[in-house]
C-alpha cells in the first residue's frame, strides 16, 4: 500500500501553528470590529464562471475547477471552482444582496484561498488571507479608515517598523502621460520602473527601449524618481528637528509637491494627487501620517485597481500585504458599479515573521497539559478518572493517561510532551489519603492531600 | 450580465453567523484543551486516492474531485478531491507522521468538509464538523475520557438536557447470533431494527421477512428490545428515591445485566458488554453517568466503527453528533493498524437549537458600533476622523460616517443599523469645544466637552 501523503504545496497544521494563527485572528478581528468593520465568510467554492475571467489569463489557469458530479462526472467538465481571493467572492455578495446590505458595506473576511502556483519555498497552494473593504462611498475617509485601521492591527500584533506606503493609479496615469509614454505602453513602463530598485538606472532605461518607449520618456521619469529618492534620502538623514526648526514640510508634503508639479494641469493625474493630498491630510488628523509614506513609484500589478493602491512594508521584511481602490469591479457582477477600497493581509508572511521575531505570547507555545494524572493499576483507574475530573473542573489542562502502565514509562511519556507535573495514586497513597505529586523538571516528588492536589498545582503553575 | 450566486447547497455568512459560529468554537476549544487535546487542522484537498473507497460507494459519488490543472486539464481527469470528513485525513495524518506523534494522538479538528449530496433544508453541501479523537489505546478510559470532555462541552454551550447512548458492534454481533440471524444479514437486521421507534414491531417484523430474515430470529430480537423499551418505562416512570429504597441498581446497570444475559457465553458478544461495563463504571467515576445511556438498539450506519458506538441525543431534538471506535481506518493507510476512538459533532444543529432556544450571550448580537462620528462638512473631516480616533483609542466600537451629508441621512443610517449613540460635530459646538452627542433610541440629544465624549459614552452604555 503506498504511504498516504500531503497534496502538493498544501500543509497539515498542528497545535503550534493552529494557536498562532487564532492569535493572530483574534487579534485583528478585535481591532476591525473597533472600526466597526463586520464579519463575512464565503463557501470554498464558487460557481465556475464567477471566478473565469477575473485574474487574467495566468489567473484561470491558476484556478482549481471542480468536476461535474453524478453522471455529468464523466464529461471532465468543471461547474465550480476554488476560491482564488476574498475580493471576486465580496463582489459577489454586493451584487447578489445588495439591496440588504447597508449603504456603505464594511466588512472583513479571513479564510483560506486556493491557486495553483507552482508550489516552492514559502509559496503554498492553500494560504489564508484576510482582506478588510469598504463598498458604497468614493470618500478618501475610506481610505484613511482603512489605512488606520490596518496600522492598529499590525501595532496590537506588535509591529512598531512597518510604513504603508501609498500611491494613486490616476496620478501614475498623469505621470506617464507628461512623460509621452503612449496609454497602451503604460503596463510596460510600470513594470519597468518597478525594476528600479533592483537593475538600477540603466537597467531601467534598458527595459524601456527593449519595451518600445522612448529613451526621452525613460528619461523624464527616471528624472523624477530619482528625484524622489535623493528627497528620501535626505529626509531619512536629517534630524526631525532641523526640519522642524527649517520650516520644511514633511517628507510627504515635499513628495506630494513635486508630484503635483510633474503631472501639472494634466486632469486625471491632478486629481490622483489631490486624493493623495486628502489622504495625507486625514492621515495627519488620525495621527497615523507617521506611517504612511507617499511613494510615486509604488504600482501593484492587479489590473482592477482604479485609484489609490497602497502596500504594507516592514522594515527589512518586504510586504505583508496591501490593497487599493477598484470602484469597477462589483460593476462585473451588476449592471450598477460600487465604490470600494480595501487592504489584504498575508497571513502565512505575518506568521513566518511574528515567529523569527519571536512575537507572539509565551503562553501560547504552552505543553499539552498542566498536570498528567497516571494510572497506577487497573483497580485504580476509577480513582484517577475521579481526580482528573475534578482538577478539570478547577480549571486545569489535565492529561490522563489511558492505560495502567509502568509508572516509569508513563513519567517519561509526560516528560517527552513537556507536561511539568504529574499526579501518582499508589495503593500506600490512597491509603494514607493523599496522592504524589511530581515536578518532572526537577524530580522532586511531594506527597499532598488527595483534596489539595488542585490547589497545589496551581500554586506550583504560578511560580513558574 | 447574468446575476451572480452562491453554488447549489452552499451559503454566506454573515455577522451574526460567524458571531455565533466563533463563540461555539471558542467554547469547545478551551473545554477540549482541559482534556489535553490538541489542535490539528489539515488542507481542503486531500490526493484523490486518498479518499477514494473510504466512504463506500455512495460516498465516492458524493466526493468533490478537483480537475487537474495546466495541460492535464483537457483530460478531465481528477488527481485531488475535497475534505468529505475529518476522519480519514486525520487517518492519512497519522499513518503519515506516525513517528513523530505521541504515542497516545489526541487532537480535535473544527474544519468545513464538503459533499455533494442533493441539497434541501438543513442539509448543505459544505458545512462545519467538530471533531475530536484519540489514538494509540485500546482502553476503555478512551471512551470515558471523549464522552466527558463530550458533556462538558455541551454543558459549557449550555446544554443540559443531552444524553450519550452507548452500544457496541461487538454486543450487537453477539445479540444477532444469539437470534440467529446469519452473518450476512447482520447489517439488514440492523437498519429494521433501527425502525422499531417509527414503524412499530408489526413494521419491524415485515422488514425482518422481507429482507430474508427468519420470523423467530426477529420474534427474540423485538421481545429482547420491547423488554430493555419497558424497562425505560419503568425508571422513567418511578422516582429515583424509590428505585434507591428498593435498593435496585440504576438503569444502564440493569439494561447491562439483561444485555450480558442474552448474549451469554458468546464470546466476541461478551466482550462487547464486558467494554460496556467498564465505560459505565468509568463514568460513575467521572460523575458523568447521568450523561449516558446505554442503548442495544443503537446502530450506526458507518461501517468503519469496530466497537463502541456512541451518539448524542438533545430531548426533543434528536442527534447533535456521534461516533464510535474504530480500530482498523489507520491500517487502511499503513501496515501498521492503530486503535482509535472518536466523535464527530455537527455544528449545524448546535447552532439552529442554540439560536431556537436563545443560548447565546446576549453581547454576541450586537450592532455594528456603539457610536457613529458623523460629518458635518468637508472642513470638518479632520475633526471627526481625529475623534474617532480617540474614541477608538478609548475600545470603543466606533463607525465613521465616510462623507459630509445631510445630518438626518447620517442619523438616520446609524439607525438603521442600530448603532445606538451619534456624535455631531457642528460648527457652533466646535467653536464652544463641544461635541453633540445623542441618543437614537430615546431621542435625546446633549452637549458635553468635546475631551469628555469616550467618557460619556462609556457611561452612557454602561447603562444598558
Amino acid at each position: 500500500m503506498a504511504k498516504p501523503s500531503l497534496p502538493q504545496g498544501t500543509r497539515d497544521f498542528g497545535p503550534d501553528t493552529v494557536r498562532k494563527r487564532n492569535y493572530i485572528f483574534n487579534t485583528i478581528r478585535n481591532v476591525f470590529e473597533l472600526y466597526s468593520f463586520q464579519p463575512l465568510e464565503t463557501p470554498a467554492m464558487e460557481n465556475i464562471e464567477t471566478l473565469m475571467g477575473k485574474y487574467g489569463e495566468e489567473g484561470n489557469q491558476l484556478i482549481f475547477k471542480i468536476l461535474k458530479r453524478g453522471e455529468h462526472e464523466k464529461t471532465g467538465e468543471a461547474d465550480l471552482a476554488l476560491r482564488y481571493d476574498l475580493t471576486v467572492p465580496l463582489a459577489r455578495v454586493v451584487a447578489e444582496y445588495k439591496n440588504e446590505l447597508p449603504k456603505f458595506f464594511k466588512r472583513y473576511q479571513i479564510q483560506p484561498v486556493w491557486r495553483a502556483d507552482r508550489p516552492a519555498r514559502g509559496r503554498f497552494r492553500e494560504f489564508y488571507q484576510c482582506d478588510v473593504d469598504v463598498l458604497g462611498s468614493r470618500s478618501m475617509v475610506v481610505e484613511s479608515e482603512l489605512c488606520s485601521a490596518m496600522s492598529a492591527a499590525l501595532e496590537k500584533l506588535g509591529f512598531d517598523d512597518f510604513t504603508i506606503r501609498v500611491n494613486h493609479r490616476q496620478a501614475l496615469t498623469g505621470m506617464l502621460d507628461r512623460a509621452n509614454v503612449p496609454t497602451d505602453k503604460h503596463g510596460d513602463a510600470l513594470v519597468a520602473l518597478d525594476k528600479l530598485g533592483k537593475i538600477g538606472r540603466d537597467g531601467v532605461m534598458q527595459e524601456f527601449l527593449s519595451r518600445g518607449i522612448a529613451a526621452e520618456s525613460a528619461t523624464e521619469l527616471l528624472s523624477f524618481f530619482e528625484g524622489i529618492a535623493s528627497l528620501e534620502h535626505v529626509f531619512r538623514n536629517v534630524p526631525d528637528e532641523v526640519i522642524e526648526q527649517a520650516g520644511s514640510r514633511s517628507l510627504n508634503s515635499t513628495v506630494l509637491g513635486r508630484l503635483l508639479e510633474f503631472v501639472g494641469d494634466h486632469e486625471t493625474g491632478a486629481r490622483g494627487v489631490d486624493e493623495l493630498r486628502q489622504i495625507l491630510e486625514f492621515a495627519v488628523a488620525g495621527n497615523i501620517d507617521a506611517r504612511i509614506k507617499i511613494d510615486p513609484m509604488l504600482a501593484r500589478g492587479l489590473s482592477y485597481y482604479t485609484g489609490t493602491i497602497m502596500e504594507i512594508d516592514v522594515e527589512g521584511i518586504g510586504s505583508l500585504g496591501g490593497g487599493g481602490r477598484y470602484d469597477n469591479l462589483v460593476g462585473m457582477f451588476s449592471s450598477q458599479s460600487v465604490p470600494a477600497c480595501g487592504f489584504s493581509l498575508g497571513l502565512e508572511r505575518i506568521i513566518v515573521v511574528m515567529t523569527e521575531r519571536n512575537m507572539f505570547p509565551s503562553d501560547l507555545a504552552s505543553a499539552p497539559a498542566e498536570v498528567m494524572v497516571t494510572i497506577w493499576d487497573d483497580d485504580s483507574i476509577r480513582d484517577s478518572i475521579a481526580l482528573a475530573s475534578e482538577l478539570r473542573r478547577a480549571g486545569l489542562r489535565v492529561d490522563l493517561y489511558p492505560e495502567a502502565d509502568k509508572i516509569g514509562k508513563q513519567f517519561k511519556y509526560a516528560s517527552l510532551r513537556g507536561i511539568p507535573f504529574v499526579v501518582v495514586m499508589g495503593a500506600d497513597e490512597k491509603t494514607r489519603g493523599e496522592v504524589a505529586l511530581k515536578d518532572l523538571r526537577s524530580g522532586e516528588q511531594r506527597s499532598i492531600a488527595r483534596d489539595d492536589v488542585a490547589l497545589a498545582v496551581g500554586e506550583a503553575l504560578a511560580k513558574d
